[in-house]
């Protein structure tokens, strides 16, 4: 018979598996916030650093071999992959895994040609297989899930709903070939798509087209960020933070339009505070009928 | 009656309606060396410095009047529109236009939300309504015209299919949505999709995302540029050029695949030799069916 501080010890506990950029750490501190003790495994080469304040270690990105020793031994119940993964782990890599031989013709072919979504259901297969469950960060901590309808001062205005319809448009069509999730509408038109380099690179390509003159000062815009239709949304849900609202404004946008119940919006309380002083709206919207809102 | 020599002076005669970017003197050079003598009729603040060895003169963007009346003063009889035109017409700035009340509500409501394929079927009826012919490029140097399969030494190698073939999708997506004409794939996956930047500005992206690591040095990748499904053929048809070749090689490129008689080669006898230089291929594609030629 167990004890109660056996009991204790052994409570299932969530770890977060952390790529690229800051969206494990915000989810990781949002879980904090919420009463869990997130152990964090911080893939080395893409994680970055991980603040001293959480349990943590950092792996090499083929060695799923000892991420499933860890997992075992703090007694991981949930985990939460999170953050972009830029390499793909070379074959050589892949070390130590159990059932390594029953994954392989999937791994192999997934990173010869697959996109984010094929590898993703073959590392969740892999760590189901050592009884954990791997969850979204929602799932975890609710309340950053983006709500329908506005969370600013400002709402969009009868031409922002002209570019978050076609921003809708360019975005759905992205993930339905599994590029990316961002998409910036000008003036109606789309006029940048997000792939590799990520959304604030994205703007920043914007915000360079505007002081070229190539898009013009006189129109306004809005960056659009939906999830991939088909998206497993125990994936990252593509998520907005306070910096994605200073650097919208500084591409000259008037606004943020997210899939609402599948977009995440990181620090809110910043991200409204920042919006509203720069007086751009964030709002969440229906990705399938962004018009009804008109 | 006519002499013979007013008859020579009437005649009939080609007119390109320059925008942005070199591809406006690249046909007017290539048509010159087809025996025509193209009259330049570039546009203010966004066509590139015209030779001198070409006729020709600049009018403001808005200034149909200006151009009708050139168009009938030199006697054309066709015209090459050609060349970006970045900067969008406030509407102020339309003056002069003939029967510019029959076209305004069309003109406003493709300034306020159009693609460019709204904009340019107005532009082409305008032409048309003062008696000119608006043809395409290709039409009036038909060499220019892509064929298809590989004009270089080097020929698309099984993996290069693969991205031929993930590019095609993407450019395809790109097109229906009339945003642009270009996508690079590495490794079986989009990473770039082309905006309103354009396909040098794209390349060069994929470079640095390369030189950061966050494309892997190993996978190759192939630039894919089509015409979109839904263009007007007299609009510029996407091309190529020796620079496209370079850039494509800078950005880890093994190669170029474009659509077979819906996209132009610039200066062929350049850009195979740079790509055969470069060991780079440049192939005509169908872009329906890329993989049949696997």
């Amino acid at each position: 018979m167990e004890t109660v501080g056996q009991k204790s010890a052994q409570k299932a506990r969530l770890a977060i598996i952390a790529g690229r950029g800051r969206l494990p750490i915000d989810i990781a501190r949002a879980s904090q916030a919420n009463g869990d003790d997130p152990f964090i495994i911080g893939l080395r080469g893409e994680a970055s650093d991980i603040p001293a304040e959480f349990d943590h270690v950092e792996v090499g990105l083929g060695d799923a071999g000892r991420i499933q020793a860890l997992l075992q031994e703090r007694k991981i119940d949930k985990v939460v992959l999170s953050g972009g993964v830029n390499r793909r782990p070379e074959i050589v890599e892949l070390r130590g895994w159990f059932n390594l031989l029953a994954f392989l013709p999937r791994v192999i072919s997934a990173l010869s040609s697959g996109g984010d979504d094929k590898l993703l259901r073959i590392v969740i297969s892999i760590i189901e297989s050592a009884g954990c469950r791997v969850v979204g960060a929602h799932e975890v901590v609710p309340d950053l899930l983006a709500q329908y309808g506005p969370i600013t001062k400002r709402a969009p205005d009868k031409s922002d709903w002209t570019n978050i319809k076609a921003g809708c448009a360019g975005a759905n069509a992205l993930g339905a070939l599994d590029v990316g999730q961002g998409a910036v509408a000008v003036g109606g038109r789309i006029v940048a798509l997000e792939g590799a380099e990520g959304t604030d690179a994205m703007l920043a390509r914007v915000a360079e087209l505007r002081s070229s003159g190539r898009i013009s000062a006189k129109r306004r815009g809005v960056l659009v960020k939906l999830c991939k239709p088909q998206q497993d949304e125990r994936a990252d849900l593509p998520s907005i933070g306070p910096d994605t609202v200073t650097n919208a404004h500084a591409a000259g946008l008037s606004g943020i339009a997210v899939d609402a119940g599948r977009a995440l919006v990181l620090d809110r309380a910043a991200v409204v505070s920042e919006a509203d002083r720069l007086g751009l709206f964030v709002t969440g919207v229906n990705r399938d009928q962004p018009a009804k809102n008109d």
